[in-house]
């Protein structure tokens, strides 16, 4: 796609540092890392985000990432990892280019992944429920 | 697995808000949620983290957290998601059997998923590419 960043890098057009490609994906390091060994694994085709990727093929990139955990794991010696999938702005997707990041954790690395829980009554949740269930 | 709270939320032993059921997953709603729709998918084999769980099982289970995703959007009306999976309690993991957010996000939520990006060269970045590559 035209303007996207994460197209351009598959492409070819814009440099990246590559961990690994295959025809579907491409896993590259993040270029403005969160922490040491933080990597994005890409679909090649262009999939704004998480309601618009093909499930299959999303399952293939995850079954792909858990596998390049390990090895970051590996590599960083670092057991302690998130993986998010960011989708929209509020969420904090900069790339309108589904991307999956790895992010190993290291003590004190001034990462935030963090919130609140919410204290909801049993009441409140079989509401929620019953509006998400009745559209499966 | 004994002392676990999710096999025991699988096994029917702790009651729970169920969305979603087959032979392989469980979809909750979190009991003490991020926010409105915050949901658990969860395999129902025992395992402790991504670096344990099998990688095809991993990505059916994406496969299926991608269709939830779609769903839980239906059903609050929210474009902005999360998907988050933590190892290690320095990542957050609180549960020790592997499990996906899915956190619909809205405007003030309070939920907090930030970093601030490191400044590398391009000589650090081919060296933390190089350890990681080297191992595949």
């Amino acid at each position: 796609m035209d303007n996207c960043i994460f197209c351009k890098i598959i492409a070819g057009d814009i440099p990246s540092a590559t961990i690994f490609e295959n025809d579907e994906f491409k896993v590259i390091l993040d270029r403005f890392p969160a922490t040491k060994g933080h990597v994005l694994v890409l679909p090649k085709e262009h999939f704004a985000n998480i309601f618009e990727i093909d499930p299959e093929l999303g399952g293939r990139l995850f079954t792909l990432a858990i596998r390049i955990a390990g090895i970051v794991k590996k590599a960083t010696g670092v057991e302690n990892m998130n993986i998010l999938q960011n989708n929209g702005a509020l969420a904090g997707q900069t790339v309108d280019h589904f991307h999956l990041h790895i992010i190993p954790r290291y003590e004190g690395d001034g990462v935030n992944v963090k919130w609140s829980p919410m204290d909801l009554t049993d009441e409140q949740i079989e509401e929620v429920r019953l509006s998400i269930a009745e559209l499966l």
